[in-house]
């Protein structure tokens, strides 16, 4: 086989996002995954929500989220077009909520954040919130409506961007990246698989979530700062005709921070944790409790939900929770990686920089604040 | 196939002892179950827990659980011995605490209860029941040491049983009995299983547990009066070496009940709920939280284990919450069903009372109080 244009290290969805955009331009590239799509983006909720994400101190962030969320509807489309599948995009807004009264002055904060900033976030009193969702607890202080905060099944998304990647032409090497493969100009030259074998490559790109400072032949200067942040999750299942509510449902309640997805398939999500624990996945009982009780307190009726699937999985956090796009310090490497908790919300965003690295060697305009030069 | 002495409709651990019992004293019996160990019986704690159990207006309930509890050491080595497998009782004890001062005060009660009725329980300082368990909340109020209740692994019981039933000759047919079967005289003659094969046997025993009063054939006068009563229940996981408590420990936390019962394998039940829900078994997120929230409270080191199983299943309950042993109205038909809380508890009790009825045609003097006739 001849030197590809670029190894992927990494099938979650920023991996795939990214082949699938290189191949379709045209690159030959490979995506190496054991078990593609099966970490974070397996665990994601799938919120596409740069406005109720947003912070006083990431505004930049909150700058690319916005970019990334205005493509996602062309983004989805093109997607179900190239995989053949529907990917159902939920664009009917987000509820954030305060239980008490601790709460709601954390929420009038938020609010300040979002007046700060000139996002779209419209207050609503508790009457109001239970016009829009009827079950959410009468206890309710009111709440805040984002209209632009939308959301998207990431089990759809990663299954239809395997098929989409294979339909451009693109391969999947379900083995894992052991080491990278360095070419006799000390330029990183493709990466060495579990097995032995070479995938010799013109660029690779580590896509490797929060394992992408562990890969074997880093060099410590060009080793991504992305560290895993634990984060544990629950699935519980819900009547798709009797859903106990459809818009996503935030809120924190008595301190704990908790969000709520429905689906139409039935499906509700009920996240997240967050915690730094190495690259342990346990789900502990603690987790389950803490995300339950909060989930109970700002709508009683998911008490009579059963508990499909509790699941726990590492995010890619940078210390300044901003991915990593574009070269590093070593030539051939490059990184699409720390996408911390905003990993689908930015992908199409991040396709669309890395194909520009790809092709030109040079991040966009638009992306150049998320460089691995900014850590330096 | 010649006519059985007896056959046993449902094989958990009521029918499967009833089975063993008969088998090993030379009778010709088989017990029919598509799942044996499967329902009430491999969801259940296996506290064998007569004092922390009791309740004023039940003393003959705990006049029958302590029979049966001076007979679970010899049963044990006796079950053990015919299934070629061991079979740990462990004999350490329970501690009810109490988590507030209402809790407080339901204990007090419980302690006046002990007293009245004459069973063996201490109380203890919260400094006391911390030095016997010393993960033990330091909120705790105190609590109730009861020696001699103990507990067993109802999954290595069921699953010797299996065995010991089959070492001593019994047969277990994996199948449904669909309804009774009556011969000429109108009297119960054998049950039809589900494929339409009819079991000829001189006896018929109810041993169906929730599922009792829903045979096909059952005339309405020696319907069983027994009901199911759902309970969730929940099984975590430590590390054998590091067990958060080795006692089983009981208590109320904020007027929730709970019980936590520690496994020498690392198996960490924690129980259960009691609802009225007719067959469902759907285990709902409200009562996983319930549980969580109850046992962090008294032991918040629980908060760390991962949850390895939640389980729905469904006791046998009856007016007055003790078993129905015994001859029905209907001549050949036999129940030994409606054990409730207790049937893991009230095994070694039922076998020997059915034993007794099987060969001489009635309950003995101890087990009188506990026939169908009450009910009539």
């Amino acid at each position: 086989m001849s030197r590809l244009d670029a190894v992927i290290v990494g099938g979650g969805i920023i991996g795939l996002t990214v082949g699938w955009k290189a191949a379709a331009a045209g690159l030959r590239v490979v995506v190496c995954d054991p078990a593609p799509g099966r970490g974070a983006s397996w665990a994601a909720a799938g919120m596409l929500a740069p406005v109720t994400e947003a912070t006083a101190e990431e505004s930049e962030l909150t700058r690319v989220g916005l970019a990334s969320l205005t493509r996602w509807p062309r983004f989805a489309a093109d997607l179900a077009a190239d995989a053949g599948v529907d990917v159902e995009l939920r664009q009917d807004g987000t509820l954030q909520v305060a239980f008490d009264g601790d709460d709601r002055r954390a929420l009038d904060e938020l609010l300040a954040v979002h007046r700060r900033l000139g996002l779209d976030s419209q207050w609503r009193a508790s009457r109001q919130c239970r016009e829009l969702e009827p079950l959410l607890s009468p206890r309710i202080r009111g709440g805040l409506f984002a209209p632009g905060d939308w959301q998207i099944d990431p089990r759809v998304v990663v299954t239809a961007l395997i098929r989409a990647f294979a339909n451009r032409g693109g391969r999947l090497c379900r083995s894992s990246a052991r080491r990278l493969h360095f070419d006799a100009r000390n330029s990183v030259g493709g990466v060495e698989l579990a097995g032995g074998q070479v995938l010799a490559a013109g660029a690779v790109v580590i896509a490797a979530g929060a394992h992408s400072a562990v890969l074997g032949g880093l060099p410590p200067e060009a080793t991504p700062p992305v560290r895993p942040i634990k984060g544990e999750i629950l699935r519980l299942r819900a009547d798709p005709e009797d859903l106990p509510f459809t818009r996503t449902i935030r809120g924190t309640a008595r301190g704990r921070s908790v969000y709520l997805v429905a689906r139409s398939s039935g499906e509700v999500v009920v996240g997240a944790t967050m915690q730094e624990a190495g690259f342990d996945t346990t789900v502990r009982s603690g987790a389950v409790h803490d995300l339950l009780h909060a989930a109970i307190d700002l709508v009683p009726a998911i008490e009579e939900l059963p508990i499909e699937e509790t699941l726990a999985a590492l995010r890619p956090g940078t210390p300044d929770n901003a991915p990593v796009l574009g070269p590093s310090s070593t030539p051939g490497l490059l990184f699409a990686t720390g996408h911390h908790r905003n990993g689908v919300l930015l992908a199409p965003f991040t396709a669309d920089a890395m194909l520009e690295v790809l092709t030109t060697g040079a991040l966009p305009a638009e992306a150049a604040s998320l460089g691995a030069g900014r850590f330096r």
